[in-house]
């Protein structure tokens, strides 16, 4: 499973998941059908992520689902993860392919149409790109008010590396967000807060498999 | 020079350095004789600590000064820094040990006998031990109320690598820490928020040899 094939991507954020830990949402997602899912939870320690990470990498190893590592290439390491998804703020993407090697996989967060041309031609293997839509969590390398579908569509006729939409994407509109040239969507609520996650997974891919 | 060499130990922070620069400051400290030099910064980007590790590390490695970085594994190997300084919060010592092979020189945070002993056993080289004295700058390692010399003595009979008290320490104060069994001093405020960094530099190296 590579960026290329990528429907759905889940982004961890223990505190929205309620009663639930990271590691049972992930199981959940896995369930559902997940194609990837990145370690994030910006809130905690590395020491914590460490950890939570050691198990993330068991579960998706078992289910052969990539695991990516928000920010830290170090952490990636660490734990064996598939590879880094890298903010506009984070560590350029050319140190990350030369400390991961050409295997790793290279994810770049870009709204603008410029930042989106430098992480191709940085080596990046994937981009997000969003926030697509108003969302609650903070990232800033998200555009605050929300580039809509036409601003998924800027980017994806700029590049030819897949493009992941996320921020603010629900089953309701995932589908425009492919229309628009997203390969795949990334989320975080519609699965992590959803009450039955594993079927969240499986009702956002089956939207994005029907596009 | 090795950590069983550093009498003085300079730990950067912008955010009280005033009118100059952290690449200023760090110029000055090595006027002023500093052994060693740790990029911190935690206030801001990986990616501006990355901007400003790339040009410490021409200075400091033209001066023939080790440069240390703060947490992140993967901001060292990127600047080829001579290694890392990991907290209690952050990734483990072996973790940084394996990533950064044997030559790599790796600290760590702790001031409880256990921890300090834990950290020698996983192959830290040498101990960032404090707060000695009451300080002002924040960090969830250290001891809030200050553990004195005497608490920098109970860590140094502990261990058999450097330890180096951090937390209030100024030239008034430096020589009982010595004294308690410390190798070496690490200051941020004493050099960074001085009138002259390069003449405090000096004043502190030359309490700290005097012991």
């Amino acid at each position: 499973m590579t960026p290329s094939n990528w429907e759905t991507y889940l982004v961890t954020q223990a505190s929205i998941s309620g009663d639930r830990s990271t590691l049972e949402v992930v199981s959940a997602a896995i369930e559902g059908g997940i194609d990837v899912v990145q370690l994030r939870e910006k809130d905690t320690t590395a020491r914590s992520r460490y950890e939570l990470g050691r198990a993330l990498r068991e579960r998706t190893a078992a289910a052969d689902v990539p695991l990516i590592v928000n920010d830290r290439i170090d952490l990636a390491m660490a734990i064996d993860a598939d590879g880094v998804h890298l903010g506009q703020s984070d560590l350029p993407v050319a140190v990350a392919r030369e400390l991961l090697g050409e295997d790793a996989i290279v994810g770049c967060s870009a709204w603008r149409v410029d930042d989106a041309r430098a992480a191709e031609r940085d080596g990046a293997d994937y981009l997000g790109t969003g926030a697509v839509y108003g969302t609650s969590s903070k990232d800033v390398d998200e555009a605050k008010d929300g580039i809509g579908p036409d601003g998924v569509a800027a980017v994806a006729d700029a590049v030819s590396i897949p493009v992941i939409g996320i921020g603010g994407i629900t089953p309701a509109n995932a589908a425009d967000v492919v229309d628009a040239g997203a390969t795949g969507v990334a989320v975080i609520s519609a699965i992590t807060a959803a009450d039955d996650p594993a079927a969240a997974t499986q009702q956002l891919g089956k939207v994005v498999a029907n596009v």
